[in-house]
């Protein structure tokens, strides 16, 4: 069942992963989790990031490989008085976009490879260029010295909660509000709350 | 060994925590790694979120309490060739303020102190208040109806990454091009970059 929160277009979902300059790593190894922040760059039904050789990520991606690993946008806070006059707090929400993803990591071995993947990391994040290609010899020992990983998406849910689920009362209520703070953050969130109600 | 990176001030540490909107909360059973982004608040050795009684997160909680729960402040990207003149694309990096904590979970019971979390919760995501106490019966059904859960720490991690482990020259480098760039995420970048080194 899909539900009233869940985006399945792939345009929005890879402007997202385009948008996003983390996400973050969730591993588990003997029942003991644990999670860290990773640049990373997607690529069709994959997404790669780099790392130390050596250090706990690598130790526990070794005993298992399968990991969950999400990207959050967060919008506005939402008070509960915004789409409530009763006076309760239960309204009180935060509105969102988050991407979770199941996957398993491969290491990434060939040279050329991961040549390659530095190269669209750095394309994602240093759009601007100013660097010499990975082709130069003198990326070897780099090269070398880098673990570059590779997520295969089994996974993927895509969450949008901008009110999607609100009667037009209590969703214009939110609406008015956000009007009036007019921070940053609410002109943005105006703004996907108007698309996402457009699109229904 | 206290690494560069590292933060212990408390201070710094608790600002860091009620700033943040959101953590992702990383789980794990059966070897498979779940994570999932919640609103928290923090107070001294606790995490404490909510969220639905049913539902994926309670499931594989109710299986395994330990979590891995992480929090991240991202700040400038910071282009190869801030740092470096030789042309090479190694120095690209990111400068950023994480919290990595491994706690357990357990599960809030009395009315009483699940009030008192949810007035936690509130008056840090909606400081300018406007709802009823939590007291008020009016919010029996819905406290009976939502999980209130509390992460003990157990360990805690903070890094803090503002180019302190460069030389004066490289380190002046990215300052300038940051005033150069002069982006907004840029100004709060020079700030960190010049709190970190002056308390060196």
């Amino acid at each position: 069942m899909k539900s009233i929160f869940e985006i399945k277009d792939e345009t929005i979902i890879n402007a997202m992963m385009s948008d996003a300059e983390y996400g973050t790593l969730a591993l588990c190894s003997d029942e003991t989790p644990y999670s860290v922040p990773v640049n990373f760059v997607h690529e069709k039904d994959v997404i790669y990031f780099h790392g130390s050789l050596s250090g706990r990520k690598m130790r526990i991606l070794k005993q298992n490989p399968k990991v969950s690993f999400s990207i959050v946008e967060n919008f506005s806070l939402i008070a509960s008085f915004f789409s409530s006059e009763e006076g309760l707090a239960c309204p009180a929400t935060q509105f969102f976009k988050s991407i979770i993803i199941d996957g398993k990591v491969s290491v990434v071995i060939s040279r050329e490879e991961k040549a390659r993947v530095m190269m669209l990391l750095m394309q994602k994040l240093q759009p601007e260029g100013g660097y010499r290609p990975f082709k130069d010899t003198d990326y070897d020992k780099m090269l070398n010295a880098t673990a570059v990983l590779k997520i295969d998406i089994e996974n993927l849910r895509v969450k949008f909660k901008f009110g999607q689920n609100l009667d037009d009362e209590r969703f214009n209520m939110i609406l008015s509000h956000l009007q009036k703070r007019d921070s940053k953050i609410d002109k943005s969130t105006i703004e996907m709350m108007q698309l996402q109600r457009g699109e229904k």
